[in-house]
């Protein structure tokens, strides 16, 4: 990891956002903005016809190096429902990008009037080393980059906690369990917590799954997850990819569950309104019970329709709709 | 089969459409109010702008855990010449699914703003089941489930033979010729015949390609083409799945041919105003011949056409458009 | 090779274009017609909504035999920035077309509304071949038939060699260069050429990737690159398929530079003025260096957006928008 924050890519002198790359670097007053932004736009995410004229005219192309149709979706919402021309550019299936540098299929499509490009990208970094071949005007999102970033979803999860806690921060206390070493959206998740004044980050996981102790400075960090449960706000439960059991990271389903599952008894340990968050798609029976994912405590759908709102903003700030 | 008539799922009490699930258990006022409707739809449904506003707005996702682009298609002009947003959600060939369940797609693409789902399944009953996973406001057509039902193809073929021989099917003859034993479009079909009141519906196959008797209860069912063609006013080919021959369920696609294919001789027993339909893809030479298929008797092409309308129809009563 | 120049097919007797299949046999006029046409409509191109009345109401269906994601965007922006709707039809992935023929799989889409069908085929006259299936009102655009014809690579090439030399061909040098005998996109070039009264065209390639003298009449045809540079006013550099190497046709990709790649040293022994183009995708290292390809003289981006604007000026014609 240790990515070099990108802010001086993201960020114009002025303060507002070119591309949104990563959740490191953002100032607070960027993501609050987004944030307020978001929830404005929330009541209209989901349907209707009155924001068809934000982006009337405007392209944005969803240019995905790996393949993702759930991620892909929800841009494709948020796109269109603010009026702008989407178009899916699968590079993962296409015959296109044979010998092309992604730098050239983007500069083409570009040339072919998108304005914004949405980006999902295998190795760490890609997006941020893209931007170099875009013009001044057009931006990207980077919509996830190997085990780096995911910053939409970074900033769906912090819309979701604001709604279920209130916008200060700094007395909760937050969860994170399960594979975040290779995780983007713990990643991005720790670091939007931290700029939000979030001052108890709980990470947890088997030794396997956890990341260099340096990226997890100023973080109470564990492997037994009953004694991490106590005084808990919210949980975010991270999917456990099944190849992590191919690759002798994991003994065997069956005894993640056992170890860092969250069901209702463990749920039951947390504090009595504590919420639960997972970024999809689940493992039901591998992190997460059947009980907790569908039960009262459960926003997991709220997230995915949070995740509608907070890409529109991202998009009218980036495109000035 | 035996599948549980899903009037309870599909019909509300007041009797509108809550999902379309199966022509079974449809009632007939139900059946004709869509055909009315389609039939008004019928001159906007190729194009045009008239109809841009009914679902502005709303929005449309073809789910298909089988592919179909023929079907998908289908559903894409119907939904986006109502104005509504069409997503194409193919989890055939999508990493998404990977360890989720159904249920759990769903739920994530309605929390998304999804409307109305377009469901093909591989399974009979799927989409039935998957109803228990949407909201009380999201409304599921069942695109085609494994050999149970197809129930838009069902509509569209009664359009069109309403179109060629009236309202009243009472005095109709209809023969359906093929691999009945593994048809949706057959079962929708026969369905649909036995509610609007058709009381001479003939099935003739060979044997290892007709369901067991009980699905036929009140057909008249052979063997022998040549000897049931007189006196029919409507041919109903299937396709034949070149599987079947791989199966042993068919000697040969020649042999097929001699003995269900229908040619200008064959054609030329039944009514003189006769009239052919197809569900389509044709295998030209197979159950159908050329001069046939592109014969004046035929009405694939106009089957097609109806399905757009059809669609339309539907998607209006269950949105509410 | 020889195709029938299809003027019959694609020129109604009042002039009109009823289809786009080739450059052969297109009237000089009806070449500039459509170039002013593009020209015109160059501006809107990109983006913006000052055109979407134009092709509202209106169905455009990529329908391709052979995958390509970049030729299908550049149509897909065309029609939907005229307002069409567009469907993607892939038939090299799709489970549809199985068994049926491509003239049923064209007609099924027009009997849902297609007014005007953009085909890619792998087999060099196939795309004319399909017009027998169309309704009289129905419109073919060639997106590539083999190594036949790309019309519309064709237009954009002109269109950007007008701008950047203005609309008087006649003394104009255009050097060709790289796998002509395998190239669609030359043989549309050098049409389009001649048509605009082009009187000095040069193709230079290894014997291996020439085609027979016969299609060449009037060109000056070389081997060696070097020699053949002098007072060249635009270079049209080709893509070499890898695929090339396997069939023994190239001995390496570094030979190939060597002998046939455009780098800075041999740029500088044509005109000062001279352009570069490319249709993309480009190999760096291969047809062309970077220097040249990122250079001031490299009109490579420029043909991408004037490929959008070509295709828009197409369908306006064809669809009478």
């Amino acid at each position: 990891m240790n990515m070099p924050a990108p802010s001086d890519l993201q960020i114009r002198p002025d303060g507002t956002l070119r591309h949104l790359l990563s959740i490191e670097g953002l100032p607070r007053s960027t993501l609050e903005r987004l944030l307020d932004a978001a929830q404005t736009l929330r009541p209209q995410a989901l349907g209707g016809t009155a924001l068809r004229q934000r982006l009337a005219g405007r392209t944005v192309c969803n240019l995905f190096f790996e393949p993702s149709t759930r991620t892909r979706s929800a841009f494709h919402f948020a796109a269109s429902r603010l009026g702008a021309d989407v178009l899916g550019f699968d590079v993962s299936t296409s015959s296109t990008g044979k010998g092309e540098t992604p730098a050239d299929t983007l500069r083409t499509l570009e040339a072919m009037g998108v304005d914004c490009f949405v980006v999902r990208a295998r190795e760490d970094g890609a997006v941020a080393a893209l931007t170099a071949a875009a013009k001044p005007q057009t931006a990207l999102i980077n919509a996830g980059d190997g085990r780096h970033q995911h910053p939409t979803q970074g900033l769906l999860d912090m819309l979701t906690l604001r709604q279920a806690r209130g916008e200060d921060f700094s007395n909760l206390s937050v969860l994170i369990v399960g594979d975040v070493r290779h995780s983007r959206v713990a990643r991005s998740d720790i670091a939007a917590l931290r700029t939000l004044g979030c001052r108890d980050i709980r990470v947890c996981g088997p030794a396997s799954l956890l990341p260099d102790a340096g990226e997890l400075q100023g973080c109470t960090v564990g492997h037994d997850l009953d004694a991490m449960l106590d005084g808990v706000d919210a949980l975010m439960m991270l999917r456990l990819q099944r190849e992590r059991m191919v690759e002798g990271l994991v003994p065997s389903l069956e005894r993640y569950f056992a170890d860092y599952g969250l069901d209702e008894r463990r749920l039951a340990r947390a504090k009595p309104e504590a919420v639960v968050l997972h970024p999809g798609p689940m493992n039901r029976g591998v992190e997460i019970a059947d009980a907790v994912a569908d039960g009262a405590q459960s926003l997991i759908r709220e997230q995915v329709s949070n995740g509608v709102a907070v890409r529109m903003a991202v998009m009218l700030e980036l495109l000035g709709g």
